[in-house]
């Protein structure tokens, strides 16, 4: 018969066992996280409607979908967790309580040319707090305590949120009548880090921004201290353009409120450089670097949106979220070699028959099993080496050895895998050995 | 502008809070059960390759699936887990161990017609293990003890699983000569229960079988009593077509190490009548039905095949497995109003201020949840019985309610919303009582 070659498409992350539970692990922790703040799990289709999916997106977003037909369906798998969760505030509008905060952590699809790092396929982990009408700005500083403790549950400490507020920058343009320039203006200081200050002077004069404007902007942009700091400086700048008033007001709301929702000051701080996706957020936003390791880029981001689901109905609806992009979070904390997940089994323990007969080994394991531990039990009637290795290879921290001799004295030999000590011992003994791994 | 209306595809399942939570809690159950008997988490793409996914497919099976091109690329979704799986221990054949015990849960694709009760999106939760050239007859025992702890542990009691070996009708064909009509004949058996005794006769004299073949399929099938003497009764045959003795033998050995898995005879049985799928099972093959809801069909099926992976390799690989399929199954068991998860709230406890103020309110939320206990804060400026009705929704058990008072005095006023009752206490206090919930 001629064979299929089994392979797996490019930009689709497929793990090893040992990788799988790690990212599990991490994905639990976001879970556990998540529901620590009282988000509500949500899991919408992987497949929507085209005109439903699309309803928003253009450009960049709408090349990059897989699109297709099934009969006379115009079909399209989703790019992102916000539309599908747009689309559905709009249709149990009825049965959803608001604020709707809900979570969801799941697969989404982007056809990009495939290059180290991207993914066609990953996953994201959203969090979203939907208003009906109108949403507090305390809303916006429960984001970061959320980002806080799950990246503290990553197990990193040195990490920094760094917290803007867009109206601030367009109140600023608005100040030097640049609010025409403003898309431009606000993607080149989003690159100051990258390129430089001189860059981006020269950016900007490209753009014909006069230059006694193009220093006030980076007066504003260059604005350092400690948070408070820099929240006074901001004032006694003493613009008077509302919209920079409202974000000021705003940013210091939300700096108040992080604290009492109980993030440290030595993980968040306001970067006035922060601008985010162009067209989408209108006030708050947020990035969250890893000290250490710059180079991965923001492992957290969101903002505040006006308007979630104006595609869909008149209803106002004002949000507030982040997200976590797993799969190449995963992937460059497993090329850097932090992650602080260890090798981990999902067994506790194998339990290995020494002879032919597998009987006993097969009631000891039901026995540990009932005390809810995770208990696999080698049934091949292979050489006892390559029961060894497939308790190495699996990370199983003991193998439970049960010889003509633990089975007439209704024992088992409990062998440490790490140590390589080997002990007689009860069975209820060995039981709470495992108890305490 | 004009709105697009926000809609989901039919056949797709989509959940409000209440039920994903319960959803949710099945997966949790499902997966620790899983994990106990040491069975590794695996997660593949829901994209491959069409010729990858559809190298084994035909049938109805190509019929439904979800197949399009992007660029290139000719793409289709999994339409099961069984698949991905072979593909996967062929490409990783060096990586992993075996015997390779992997369980998945994920949703699966079927351009179905949609009707009530089926589904086009849908989660298979498949648990396999596979073995490398051979897999002992004991790995045939350890899936009924799997679906045991599963569906106990979904809180069901009156449930039987119902083991087979079609090697044995198989072997009884061969003795009657009836190998070439064998399918057919399954197909038939297979409805016993739907059709009844008179129109499987009816059925197999349209098919041209003797009427004392008939009678001896009959009396095969028939054959009752307890598991035991079922097997007994089988011996007692005389048969001596070695297919059919193969299949007893397996038969009795997996009825003995069910046994040893700690399977009470009260939950599973002989069923001489289950074949289930008609070309890919090869011996061992189970269905399991909740006896109180027969309507429910199988809840857990499967089997053992010779060869997993044929399509993609001369590599023998033999296996067994067993699969839930959840979506269905939820449905059904919500609709039937007899799913055993109660209503549970993510929060534990609503933390709300009757003042203006939130600060207070957001220490003491900070204060709870650094305990590890889900906790909403209601954050909007709304009327206090606005913030009842919301935990109301929500199904969350207490609201802690902060007042000027409470404020002064360092405690909270914690209302149980199921009792009404209210008392005013010390935050250790309040930590504890949602510490016992």
């Amino acid at each position: 018969m001629s064979k299929v070659e089994p392979r797996t498409l490019p930009g689709f992350m497929e793990l090893l066992p040992n990788d799988q539970i790690k990212f599990n692990s991490l994905v639990d922790k976001i879970r556990k996280s998540y529901e620590k703040f009282g988000f509500l799990p949500l899991d919408t289709p992987i497949i929507e409607m085209a005109d439903v999916l699309l309803a928003k997106a253009g450009g960049e977003t709408e090349k990059q979908i897989y699109r297709f037909n099934k009969g006379e369906t115009d079909l399209a798998l989703r790019f992102d967790l916000t539309v599908p969760l747009a689309k559905y505030v709009c249709e149990y509008n009825n049965d959803i309580s608001f604020p709707f905060k809900r979570y969801q952590i799941g697969k989404v699809y982007r056809g990009e040319r495939p290059q180290k790092g991207r993914y066609r396929e990953f996953y994201q982990c959203d969090i979203d707090i939907i208003g009906d009408g109108e949403l507090s700005i305390v809303n916006d500083a429960e984001m970061p305590s959320v980002i806080y403790t799950t990246i503290k549950e990553f197990g990193f400490d040195n990490f920094t949120i760094r917290i803007n507020n867009r109206k601030l920058l367009n109140g600023l343009f608005a100040e030097l009548s640049l609010e025409e320039q403003s898309v431009e203006i606000m993607r080149i200081i989003d690159k100051l880090e990258k390129i430089g200050k001189d860059n981006v002077v020269k950016c900007l004069q490209d753009l014909n921004v006069a230059n006694e404007k193009i220093e006030k902007i980076l007066n504003f942009i260059e604005i350092d201290g400690e948070t408070d700091e820099k929240l006074q400086k901001l004032e006694n700048l003493n613009f008077t353009n509302e919209l920079f008033l409202q974000g000021l007001s705003e940013l210091k709301e939300v700096v108040k409120y992080v604290r009492l929702f109980g993030v440290p000051d030595t993980n968040f701080k306001v970067d006035l450089t922060i601008a985010r996706g162009l067209d989408y957020y209108t006030g708050t936003v947020y990035e969250t670097f890893l000290n250490d390791y710059r180079e991965l880029g923001s492992v957290c981001s969101g903002g505040r949106y006006d308007n979630l689901a104006e595609f869909y109905t008149d209803k106002k609806m004002p949000g507030v979220g982040v997200s976590i992009g797993l799969t190449r979070l995963f992937s460059k904390l497993s090329e850097l070699n932090i992650l602080k997940e260890k090798d981990e089994s999902i067994s506790k323990v194998l339990v290995v028959s020494m002879t032919d007969d597998i009987s006993r080994a097969l009631e000891v394991a039901t026995k540990i099993r009932e005390e809810e531990i995770n208990t696999d039990v080698y049934l091949e009637n292979k050489k006892i080496k390559a029961k060894f290795k497939y308790a190495d290879k699996l990370k199983i921290p003991y193998v439970a050895v049960i010889g003509e001799e633990e089975e007439k004295n209704g024992t088992v030999s409990l062998k440490n895998m790490e140590t390589g000590e080997q002990e007689e011992m009860s069975i209820e003994k060995m039981i709470e050995v495992l108890k305490n791994i």
